[in-house]
């Protein structure tokens, strides 16, 4: 069984994949907690897809030569099925929902599910074509309060992370309809969609350009960017809007309307990120019917770009459940929220120090300094009553023990020397301070030094 | 960026893969919680390694021609690299190590890792494809008291989870002293030993044929077999192999003090589970040195198969970071335990009634029966309390809103009548008593109600 050493090839990661030591995974794990803890705050029920499955169930939703599909990883089992990575949440969700609904299944449903995807993406610096994605998702309810509370819901999550943000929030059915009444050739919307997601990327011009590709005048591009170019409004925005000629435009109106619910519902919930409106934004997705927004660190200079997002999409299901019959497909609306723990870790190292964490969650180190036995069984207690436990078997001297304690950042160092065994006791020495103190090493010994261990987690945190 | 409604295929799972609806998944995320909790009592630290990688660094601990290499999945990027999926949580384990031993790294390290594994097996009902493991290992420790504390993490993780089990231990030394000593050539020990392996699968003449084709005698048989068919032994069993006349071969002797130092370690953690001795017990993986173990359910209707394994492995990752020196190869060893969520929560459903675990997490729906403005503010103030919330939005009447209570298992439904209203009041009615009473809306009223829920929560777990 052993490998013929000579074809051994050097130890090695893909890249655009990465390994999480505990450092780094005992805040991912935090974050994740956390994020878990509100998505079921909120009565979001968990969901878990599978991450392999039949390539076209997930090239579904996208046309043939749809570039998204070149993302996709392509996997081949020994049956040689075509089998592709998932490469978000959505899909699978849909695709849950759709095989549910052939069977009893009420709606609305609720759902959230945290898990890995793949996107085969060209290889650069920071680009991970393996990270882990958190969604909640409400199928079946087209209120604009299903709306607010993904916005409330997110708002929650960077609470409790300590986390300032403020929400960029716009509706397409505005934005189209700000298009439309330029004139744009309907065909081309989605088009004029992506170009207009472009604006910070490649500026007024840039987005000037691509439109007039699409065949629209100077004079309409200058009436579309009219109502593009103000940039990010608070709630005065949207009074201008509805002010405006285009208030005529059916889609436009039922957009601002959707909208003004939205800011209605969401100081209801009570948030404490400031919405602003932006017309101009757009969301690269195609997916995407109504109600779209971005979450941002108010202090932008943590992480630039989104650190969370979502929006409205009231189609997806239906095409899947009735593909030939338009006049169902909006029958099963969708809203839901998206958050990429990368970005999110990367914002909180930021603000916290990427030092700052943990390196173990070890509380205890036990260092037997001769009294294995009696370390064992002390272990032993401790565990049972949830105090993260470690023993220092390496036979070594107190000296290293304390060292390691020290560079790991154990708080309590439990000792066993020759003193302590001949009082039947054990020393804690709490590592900030110093300070020596001890217990009788008995059971309710433990659960003294299980309550010290406890008390000091709750000052601590992770 | 629809899709092709006459080309949409139908919604279908992989085989061997499945979806997780909520309320098995709510199970099996407490049983993961349970696990993480006890790993991280007996001091090991979250790692996560990527489940995409270089084909050939999946196949690093296998031959060319390895049946194993076959149930990985083969994928491939856009660059047509030999990529596959993990189809194990050691390989990249011990790569991580291999690869952090390079810089700066202080051994002994205590990990854990909780995630997907994928195995090409042959697609057969119940058999997955896709499944979620739970594995705890340490690196850089011979000491036998870590093959007792992999032994008592497991014991913790199932006297948790509620399973009585028990453990069958052994230790391949024996085995392969037993072997060496009636004459088997050294080069046929790992064929041998999977032969043993196949015990319970083909029975004692299976395996006498299987070891006659080793090139073994009858009566050469007859003496493994004299060790071998023995069963499971209590600590009795270790002190009648001391005295056989296999004592004078190193290596069985070197197994048995190994043993011998497990069981007093064990004592000393105090375990609950008893423990078997099986001289015969193999298992498959040929990765495996010395001690290997399973733990089985008490009860074997609950599940016959083990629900939890290891072992120690003092070679694979020398073998890594030093393919051409022997020698070398034993300077880190390992040893760890694995669990498999599956098999668990097929024993757990068994023990605890498949229907009996909680369709949705939700603790309070909240039924504005109008009142939607104070519904959101209500909804807003429990949630941010952590209660566990949800609003009825469908607007439909209070008769639909019990019956959903109902059918889900919520407990709490909190109703905004317009008599409640007028007293500035709201009623919580009790699913499970029918009673009901009224609290101020008002968020000293959410208070009070949090605390009703969080007693409940206390009282009813998942």
């Amino acid at each position: 069984m052993t490998s013929d050493p000579a074809s051994l090839p050097e130890l090695r990661l893909l890249k655009g994949t990465t390994d999480q030591p505990p450092q780094r995974q005992i805040r991912r794990q935090a974050v994740i907690a956390t994020i878990r803890e509100v998505f079921e705050t909120f009565g979001f029920d968990p969901l878990e897809t599978p991450i392999l499955a039949h390539f076209d169930q997930l090239a579904l939703k996208y046309g043939v030569d749809d570039p998204i599909l070149e993302e996709i990883f392509h996997v081949t089992d020994r049956g040689r099925r075509e089998l592709g990575l998932r490469y978000d949440l959505t899909v699978p969700f849909c695709r849950f929902v759709g095989m549910a609904l052939r069977g009893q299944f009420s709606l609305p449903f609720k759902r959230y599910e945290i898990g890995k995807v793949f996107r085969d993406g060209p290889i650069r610096e920071g680009r991970l074509r393996e990270f882990t994605q958190c969604d909640a998702d409400i199928v079946g309810s087209a209120d604009p309060a299903a709306d607010a509370e993904c916005l409330a819901m997110a708002d929650l999550v960077f609470q409790r992370l300590g986390l300032e943000t403020e929400i960029e929030l716009n509706n397409r059915k505005i934005l189209w309809g700000i298009l439309e009444e330029a004139g744009l050739d309907g065909a081309k919307r989605d088009a004029a969609t992506t170009a207009v997601d472009k604006w910070d990327k490649i500026g007024v011009e840039g987005v000037r350009k691509e439109l007039a590709d699409l065949g629209l005048s100077d004079s309409a591009i200058e009436r579309i960017f009219a109502h593009l170019a103000t940039g990010a409004r608070g709630e005065e925005g949207l009074k201008e809007l509805e002010d405006t000629d285009l208030r005529g435009n059916a889609l436009f109106r039922t957009g601002l309307a959707e909208q003004r619910a939205i800011l209605e519902a969401a100081k209801g919930f009570g948030l404490s990120a400031p919405i602003r409106l932006v017309p101009r934004l757009a969301r690269g997705l195609g997916i995407y019917t109504g109600t779209i927004f971005e979450f941002f660190c108010r202090d932008r200079t943590l992480i630039d770009s989104s650190i969370g997002s979502g929006g409205r999409y009231d189609r997806i299901v239906g095409e899947f459940l009735h593909p030939g019959e338009p006049e169902r497909q909006g029958d099963y609306p969708c809203v839901g929220v998206s958050f990429g723990i990368e970005p999110l870790t990367v914002a909180l190292d930021k603000l916290r120090g990427a030092a700052a964490g943990a390196l173990t969650v070890t509380e205890a180190l036990i260092v037997p300094m001769g009294a294995r036995d009696e370390a064992l069984k002390l272990a032993g207690w401790l565990r049972r009553l949830g105090v993260r436990t470690d023993i220092d078997l390496s036979g070594g001297r107190l000296r290293k023990s304390l060292k390691r304690a020290n560079a790991m950042g154990i708080p309590f160092l439990l000792m066993l020397g020759e003193e302590e065994l001949a009082a039947g006791e054990v020393s804690l020495r709490d590592m900030t301070s110093g300070e020596q103190t001890r217990f009788p090493l008995t059971p309710d010994g433990a659960d003294q030094i299980a309550a010290r261990c406890q008390a000091a987690r709750n000052t601590r945190g992770v």
